[in-house]
């Protein structure tokens, strides 16, 4: 995962929820709208706080399939002229994921906290990348935000100075304080990918390991998972009791498994 | 340091500048001035973040006699239809600490980042008291916001949601993913100060060990300390050389002795 030299960087505070604010904070720049995806949890948060600041465009949702499936892009209802397009690609609650990055003719946005570094991406189809590193990274406290260079240093000023990614940018990510703890963990896990081989070597792991956790739970008649076979989230595998009346006996005794 | 039950206690994340934009956002209700105290290095950050968000009006400014003194509080230029009166009672880097609360008729804010729990402190008399725990509590991530109830639920509506007070207090300062190292090592810390007897007992260290320096410095021909007396810090005690010609050599000396 080359990082190209037009990008920036930057190690933030707090997780993802604080990009949900600095991203229209940043990106807007005189626009009133933004394009949003809704396909899951974590959409939805970043949708209610970017209304706090613009109209937002849902320009795809999951929300009449359960969260169970993505509408092919061709059919998303894109506003060709809104500042950006944010998107969740993994959401990490419901297991609902897509690897492709979305065509526009605008910065894409994605919230990566549970899918970066678990396999290769091509950084410059993106506006921004950010990642709380609770997920993948490291310890809670922190945020990665991959940012194209363009896009710093046009942020609505009556807006905490903090988030401004070039007040950030300027002072090494350092203009408060930062959370010294998870900055370290970060490093420790960076260190260990980095001895592992490459994001592909660990891409291929993570590929296997959820192709086998699928293959169990379609091949058996207790578990079920009723995501979209090409929208399975390689990251969040999430399943349920084929018969939904034995939920309350299964969690009791995974209980006392000490699970 | 009972607190007393019409006051709120929140763990949010990042240091005191965090708390230079959310006590703005929270407070102003309406009103356009704030009066700010400016003893030093932290007070002037929390007035130039003040400034985004509404005119300051410097009530006293210690800049003239290079923050070594403050000026009687008779003196005080406030502005009594401002909406708060937000002051640094402790000065890290100048050692500069006044410790009465300014009596006003309007909300008062102390950053007490470099102070807290150093001693016993009346939180009836304070609206808002919050202190980045890096410095006094544990590890950086955190700050502990004591909060009055009343001033809760009133921030301006155009700014990242997780800054407003309520939308942390309705949920137990968990609206977005706290830093969970330094929640712990502050726990740690609370623990310790309890199991030490009582904040008087580490007032009473506190106080004796800067008099010791003090006394030190004061008697001494080579260190010197120009803080009035009565407004020198406990917390931290700045020492210069009397002859400031030497200042290059003690450095270079501090360094070889491994200081």
């Amino acid at each position: 995962m080359a990082i190209p030299d037009n990008y920036k960087v930057l190690f933030l505070q707090g997780g993802a929820s604080q990009q949900f604010s600095m991203v229209p904070i940043n990106l807007l720049r005189g626009k009133k709208t933004a394009n949003h995806t809704h396909t899951g949890h974590w959409s939805d948060k970043a949708i209610t706080e970017g209304t706090r600041y613009c109209d937002v465009n849902i320009c795809t949702s999951s929300r009449s399939n359960g969260f169970t499936d993505i509408q092919d892009f061709a059919d998303w209802n894109i506003d060709e002229n809104a500042a950006y397009l944010h998107c969740t690609p993994n959401e990490t609650i419901a297991g609902l994921e897509f690897d492709y990055v979305p065509e526009v003719d605008m910065p894409v946005v994605a919230d990566m906290s549970s899918s970066v570094l678990s396999r290769p991406i091509d950084v410059s189809k993106f506006g921004i990348i950010y990642a709380g590193v609770q997920k993948n990274i490291g310890a809670a406290g922190l945020t990665v935000v991959i940012v194209r260079e363009d896009l710093i240093g046009d942020a609505l000023d009556n807006q905490p100075i903090m988030f401004d990614y070039a007040s950030q940018a300027n002072n090494d990510s350092m203009y408060n304080t930062p959370c010294t703890f998870a900055w370290y963990t970060a490093a420790l896990v960076f260190k260990w990918l980095r001895e592992l081989g490459s994001v592909e070597v660990i891409a291929k792991q993570n590929k296997q390991k959820s192709q086998l956790l699928y293959q169990t739970i379609d091949q058996s008649d207790f578990y079920s998972n009723n995501i979209a076979p090409r929208y399975r989230s390689w990251m969040n595998v999430p399943f349920f009791l084929a018969d939904a009346k034995l939920d309350s006996q299964f969690i009791k005794s995974a209980l006392y498994a000490g699970l």
